[in-house]
């Protein structure tokens, strides 16, 4: 078979390109299958870290960057030749397969709606990781792309998380639940009931509202939630993890902890409802944490999740 | 001194009235200076578990209680023979000096505002607690008074958080970050800016804008966000201290962590806004929850936090 082909943004993120080009080092000595494309300045091919590996990693020439605090929408549409845009661009005309960026991650979600297309019914993508529960995996969405979601879209995303969880985790019925306030229907007062009423006759095995203590204990498959609250969850957890690893230092019970349940170490996010694999992790990733999200984006490419998901969310319509 | 008085909702919760009775023992067990106001039926009385504390425990009859999918405004407004409606108006009477429930918090909220009345320039009390961060004590608010809070609101949340830190912890100068999607000023887009800009306009020590992890990092003294995301946050921090603490099961290295950092015990969440000690725990709180509300109300109260949180946000305008 031939290699995969993960372009990756090598000026996206607090580290870039260091962190991204050692990131992208460390993937492909993990997979046999994977080559890189490194989206950055031509200049980066001279990097001596690479020399050895430029049979698999090459350089995708971007003279510009797309920076942490720009606005999404308007970035994307100028700055056509920025490392996020021109990564985007590879995967549309198949000279990639998938797209990795620890850049604007609301410029990543816009530009691949832009560029790759949204799934039909889908107006607002979403990112959504599997979060590592007691006894399972949790798809959670969304966690950064959109703030102050609206009744339709937390729709949008319960049926992107549902069909995901089908093909990722593959489970039949995925138990889908709101993160609300309170258990009851009524918590929450005018919007969240609107969404829980949404959600409820929805074709989805809906569980109701469900509580913060709800997903580190599993008690749903799929949990849905606002882009700004999915994302606070997920880096509370990441630094309640940090803080407990940290204060129980080196005793084995803390490793066995750690390779559960260390959030920091998480694949990144994946964009759901565009046509393409593309994953965001965060703006202070480093090595580590870029080479996960290469293999989560690796994990997608060969399970093909995207358009597996894609047609699990359609055929749950009918 | 005359003893304090805590009115206490013997209805509110899941586990009333055996488990909010055990912990008004327990309450009275550690403060010699504490009386209690039960409120609930006067059957209460023959309780077995009671008769040894009648001198410090008595009952205030209520015929009515508001359950916990009940709407909130509505329910105030027409069960005055509610446990929690009584258990307020007691408050307001002088009969007790604060109120204690485990009841719907909503109604607790609204309750508190309609019969104590709201500090001026305050629509929208707010709750905050107190979170356990690495190196101190974060106030966090709100925590589910409001969910949906507009920009104003947020504003008054800060000024509250920013009063209470400086009565309650004791900080000239509190920092005031916003929680947010990423920490550059135009994050989280419409009304996230806006909200960034009331808060940089107005008289705080306003840090900008923090992450999840920042919570449990300490990176403010007060951390302001909308009451769905506070509650979602907080309990989620329960959830994962209790699957990390019975993964870790009785290390020594695990009792330390947990006298820090167990979010399960915190004391409940004082309503900040309203004239009078009103504290709200969740509806699952067992007498040992119980029991800890009942001990924040009565460190509020000999620290007079309330009202002097009220004088220090008049100060701050001028």
């Amino acid at each position: 078979m031939n290699p995969r082909v993960i372009a990756l943004d090598a000026m996206g993120g607090d580290f870039a390109p260091v962190e991204t080009i050692a990131g992208a080092i460390r993937a492909i000595q993990s997979h046999s299958n994977l080559d890189i494309l490194l989206v950055g300045p031509p200049a980066l091919a001279d990097t001596p870290e690479l020399q050895p590996w430029l049979e698999r990693i090459q350089i995708l020439p971007a003279t510009d960057v797309i920076h942490m605090g720009e606005a999404p929408v308007q970035s994307v549409r100028t700055k056509p030749e920025a490392s996020m845009v021109k990564g985007l661009r590879a995967v549309e005309q198949g000279v990639a397969h998938a797209f990795v960026t620890a850049g604007n991650s609301g410029a990543a979600v816009v530009g691949a709606a832009l560029i790759l297309g949204r799934f039909q019914e889908v107006s607002r993508p979403a990112l959504a990781v599997l979060f590592p529960a007691i006894d399972r995996q949790v798809v959670l969405l969304d966690v950064g792309a959109n703030v102050g979601a609206q009744p339709v879209h937390m729709l949008q995303f319960a049926r992107l998380g549902e069909a995901f969880a089908r093909v990722a985790l593959d489970l039949p019925q995925p138990r889908v639940g709101l993160l609300n306030v309170g258990e009851e229907s009524l918590k929450g007062g005018g919007i969240m009931q609107d969404i829980y009423q949404l959600l409820a006759a929805a074709p989805l095995n809906f569980v109701g509202n469900l509580e913060g203590w709800d997903l580190p204990r599993g008690h749903a498959d799929v949990m849905v939630c606002d882009g700004l609250t999915g994302n606070l969850l997920l880096k509370m957890a990441e630094g309640i993890g940090e803080l407990f690893f940290s204060a129980l230092g080196d005793i084995p019970e803390a490793s066995t902890l750690r390779s559960r349940f260390d959030y920091a170490e998480h694949g990144g996010s994946l964009v759901l409802g565009v046509d393409g694999t593309v994953v965001v992790t965060h703006g202070r990733a480093q090595r580590e944490a870029i080479a996960n999200a290469i293999g989560l984006a690796y994990q997608a490419l060969s399970g093909e999740l995207i358009s597996r998901t894609r047609d699990a969310m359609l055929a749950s319509q009918h």
